[in-house]
């Protein structure tokens, strides 16, 4: 079986664990989100790559749920004595060998796709994994206070300043030009199943879905679409999807994020206590998504695979 | 007083260390040896800048004599583990940072010597440090083995190689097209003292000697040039020059140092055990070398301004 899953950071990278746990024989292949990717001090960061790779290669942060595990930060101390910008988003010294790799592939050249297959030998997350572009799409969001209207990249609102500054809009720079990166399209058209992970529905997920091609490629596929709420309760699980949702104009509501997705979505599931549920023509199902530990996640992983064969 | 000093790196920076206690109202201008850096991982590292501006700005490691104190090698062991190539040179988390904002701040245009200033605002060495060039200048190994004819980066025979292939020639790659860095040759023309530091004779002060217009310089220049002999009793004091000595054709004493440099030479500072060294039409005197503490470094410096004045 062929499953493809489009995810970001955390909760993808958990869902996909999850995922590759119930369906050991499945070919699974993951589209990661690049709109969070970032230069710093000339290196190229991929949060939401690295959170999948650490993640599944067994070298992530448990319970921070991105990062190194026993990560040390020698090079940020000395990148703040040195008074630099942008110390406000600490790389770790661990993670820094991997940007270090990444950033010299990149400037000889190398797509970020042969260079996320590169760094993945050495993890061998037991997945394929694909940027779901080789282009430099960033999300940058448009600020809404009374400074004037600025904007700043996605990390910067989210790590700097801890998304309390009111988001008014998220542009995708360079999305235009974006093509999806090579697999992604196929990967799509031949999945036996197709899940988006319970991830930001706005930037992360968002991005994905905003190159060129890919919701063509998602409604042409044979395969069903199920999509799983990143809301319980009326609540983001994690993160703040709050912010985001918010600032597009989207209820946070499992019924609000799987309105957005509904020309693309067979099924949809939401949480027990969303269980009431509607989204036009799209069938909802309520199962357990707390993925308090490896084996809910490869409850909740196993229901979206069979929801997804269940409506093909 | 002006004070102009060529230096490489551990005995260089000790020796200038020492200048800064014995001159402490001296302008002292250091020019560095540039022909060790390499790109490594994307990074590009000046050792001998490094250990000057550490060293003088109090963080290195003072018995190691190069890198930070307190280093870690988180980084580095990554790197390790993914099984890239250059890891026989073992980076520093601390000295990483370095290596970072030089690296961006060259890819953005600037150029090395501004570089260095921008890290000499942290440091405060207490000296102007100056790389002997702007320009890309590598000093390449010619090894002398059965393996056939080859070349290696002289930072992979003297790290990796450890000096043990015998080396048949250096070759300074891009010094024929190298200027002098801004301020270089002014800080030689306006010098009251010049001093050849304790330091590699072939390939730290070789470099710097082989940029285009510096030994024009320092035959013109108004102050007499002082050299302190790296070689006491037919030893190097530290380091593998007997090796770089050899290789070149020069006997490894104060007397062979010496006169490969007789033409640019007026005063030549040996060690006692040395005090019969001649070398034609240069004055020769004997006084301790060895630089065991910062007061001995001092009284080396010491004695090497007070005989170029003696000099001039």
């Amino acid at each position: 079986m062929r499953i493809t899953v489009l995810a970001g950071g955390i909760g993808g990278a958990r869902f996909v664990r999850g995922l590759r746990r119930a369906e050991p024989d499945a070919k699974i292949t993951v589209i990661g989100n690049t709109g969070d990717d970032l230069w710093l001090h000339g290196l190229r960061v991929c949060p939401d790559l690295d959170t999948l790779m650490y993640t599944l290669g067994g070298g992530v942060h448990d319970e921070q749920g991105w990062g190194r595990s026993d990560e040390t930060f020698s090079v940020a101390a000395e990148l703040q004595a040195y008074e630099v910008e942008g110390t406000w988003f600490s790389l770790g010294d661990r993670d820094i060998a991997t940007h270090l790799i990444r950033s010299q592939m990149l400037r000889a050249g190398y797509p970020l796709s042969d260079v996320t297959a590169a760094l993945c030998r050495r993890w061998q997350p037991g997945v394929t994994l694909l940027p779901m572009s080789d282009d430099r799409v960033e999300t940058h969001v448009v600020l809404a206070d009374d400074a004037g209207r600025r904007a700043v990249h996605f990390q910067e609102w989210w790590v700097r300043l801890r998304a309390e500054v009111p988001a008014a809009e998220f542009a995708f720079v360079g999305i235009e030009d974006a093509a999806p990166a090579p697999g992604v399209l196929n990967a799509v058209a031949q999945a036996d199943a197709i899940v988006l992970a319970p991830s930001n529905p706005v930037v992360s997920l968002g991005p994905i879905l905003a190159v060129p091609g890919l919701r063509a490629a998602l409604t042409d596929a044979n395969a069903a679409v199920v999509g799983v709420s990143p809301i319980i309760g009326g609540r983001a699980v994690r993160g703040m999807a709050e912010a985001c949702l918010t600032a597009i104009g989207v209820e946070v509501s499992a019924a609000g994020v799987g309105s957005i997705w509904a020309d693309l979505l067979s099924g949809w599931l939401v949480a027990p206590q969303d269980a009431e549920t509607q989204v036009p023509s799209v069938t909802v199902r309520a199962v357990p998504l707390l993925m308090s530990d490896q084996d809910a996640a490869a409850n909740l992983a196993a229901a979206a695979v069979a929801l997804s064969q269940e409506l093909a």
